[in-house]
């Protein structure tokens, strides 16, 4: 039996996990609730029963396995295999990670944040079709992302190389959680696409259910914004173009800059699928020069939400080299 | 005795070239016109005559060379060994430069574009500090630059990797000869400069040498711009603080994005040293978020022309390997 490959994506309310073949196929899938309490001291044991539980299940023992890779939030040494300040986990302390995992199961154990984790899964398996430099972003609740260039993962000095959610796309623009200004994050996020809306409504004077909705001071999500757009309203329009030049300006200079063969959009807010992508690639292809312009693609993510373990799998391949 | 290496930097005018130690010292140069006649088909045998010619007075021969390393302006294929589109060395038709070379000397034989081969020498033996990750800035007739990530030049998808001179810091800015608008060479350059200098003596109402020279239609440079701001011309001042807005613009972003230990600032506009470096840090810090900001340090270049031949020398080094 050809030995296999384990992929965690842990987040602040579930892990998931997959065994997975070392060309990246899934082969089994569970989760388990991830259990914050008591400082998040009983995470890492409670990954390490449900590994060991689940190989006993299949009949499957340590020598099986190639290793173990993880996508975790907060700041990761992934040499040290530490964590430290993922705060929706509750681990404000230095977690050593590695050497828990790796005494806890017998297998070797990689780890990075949970954004790199996901750019390699993009890449791997998904839209980034295996090429050598790929820029992944997602857009959520924040905007994050990861870059492989010349197929090697972007830690840069300090582990923040694809935060790109920081990228400043108007020196003037809205201030950010992170302290400056126009971060690509305050006009992007799931809530940055509602900041824009509630900015240019207080100057929208046409006719439009959108606007109507923010001025009634009702809930208004950026799936609304997207949905209204697509359905043509011209307040919505309007929201969504912006969105989509500010994209595609950061877009257009991490094109620029790494020339990658495509720039991937994922997170909650791409499930504005082609609508929004083809906006993006509008601007992107306005904001890059010729060779960038004709060599470097906008995509849509494919793999959803199992980039993550994919992609933590192909960390734990290094150790098959 | 210990093997050495070629380092070849090729320009317009004159090719550089010198035998260096496997560790960068460089321990003999010299240098021959470039002859551009006829397509530039001489450009190469000269190059090889000159490199066997010195060899032969040295009393060394082909073994005692780990390899030749060459930057040169032109569109490269480093993989292939090939250039085209050097308009300055009149090379428009494929040049089959590895294999020629290669055959000439009987040494093995590595070629990159300048930008990327001065980053390369600037990142091992300059302000870089031989870190794995560094980006070089060149500000010179044009603007361009090369991307070292996790110890590895980067060339995107078609080469167009660290061609910084193009990231757009203003959608609404000067047209740049690539087609689009708002590049940072349009503002960084030589020309650019003064470029700057001139859309903001439209608006300068007030008393100044650098306006008085601009309204008399008298030839302005760069570098009469930074001296006069040097010697506190207030409208020179106010020049200098924009084009340097602009540069910590941009290289906030490649903060942002790829969290270097270093961003390095070389080239002819960077002989103005720590009155523009220290500008440009200045907005950089306001245009990067704290992780960045604290990390990453601006730096001006430190081998001046020789940044070509050593970093031509540091590509052959793969053969040593």
């Amino acid at each position: 039996m050809d030995k296999k490959i384990i992929g965690i994506d842990l987040g602040g309310t579930t892990a998931k996990f997959a065994i997975l073949t070392p060309d990246g196929e899934i082969q089994q899938k569970w989760s388990i609730d991830t259990n914050i309490l008591d400082d998040g001291k009983h995470i890492i044991p409670e990954i390490i029963e449900s590994i060991n539980h689940r190989l006993n299940l299949y009949g499957m023992k340590a020598e099986d396995f190639i290793g173990i890779g993880m996508g975790t939030p907060g700041t990761v040494d992934s040499e040290a295999g530490t964590v430290i300040g993922a705060y929706n986990l509750n681990w404000r302390e230095l977690q050593f990670v590695k050497k828990m995992i790796e005494e806890g199961t017998g297998i070797k154990f990689a780890i990075d944040n949970d954004a790199n984790v996901a750019a390699l899964g993009e890449r791997w398996k998904g839209a980034g079709e295996n090429d050598p430099d790929v820029v992944f972003i997602t857009l959520g609740t924040g905007v994050g992302g990861g870059i492989v260039a010349d197929g090697h993962l972007l830690h840069g000095v300090t582990g923040a190389a694809g935060e790109v959610g920081h990228i400043t796309i108007d020196p003037n623009g809205f201030e950010c959680t992170c302290g400056k200004r126009g971060c690509l994050e305050t006009v992007s996020s799931a809530t940055g696409v509602v900041r824009v809306a509630r900015h240019l409504a207080e100057e929208y004077a046409g006719d439009s259910r959108l606007k109507a909705m923010l001025d009634n001071g009702e809930e208004v999500t950026s799936k609304d914004v997207f949905e209204l757009a697509e359905a043509d309203d011209p307040f919505g329009l309007m929201v969504v173009d912006r969105v989509c030049l500010y994209l595609g300006l950061a877009c257009g200079n991490l094109g620029n800059t790494l020339n990658p063969s495509s720039i991937v959009i994922g997170g909650g807010v791409s499930a504005a699928g082609e609508f929004l992508r083809s906006r993006v690639e509008k601007y992107f292809k306005e904001f890059t020069f010729p060779q960038v312009r004709e060599s470097t693609k906008i995509k849509l993510a494919e793999l959803g939400n199992e980039a993550g373990v994919i992609g933590a799998a192909s960390l734990a391949l290094k150790y098959a080299e």
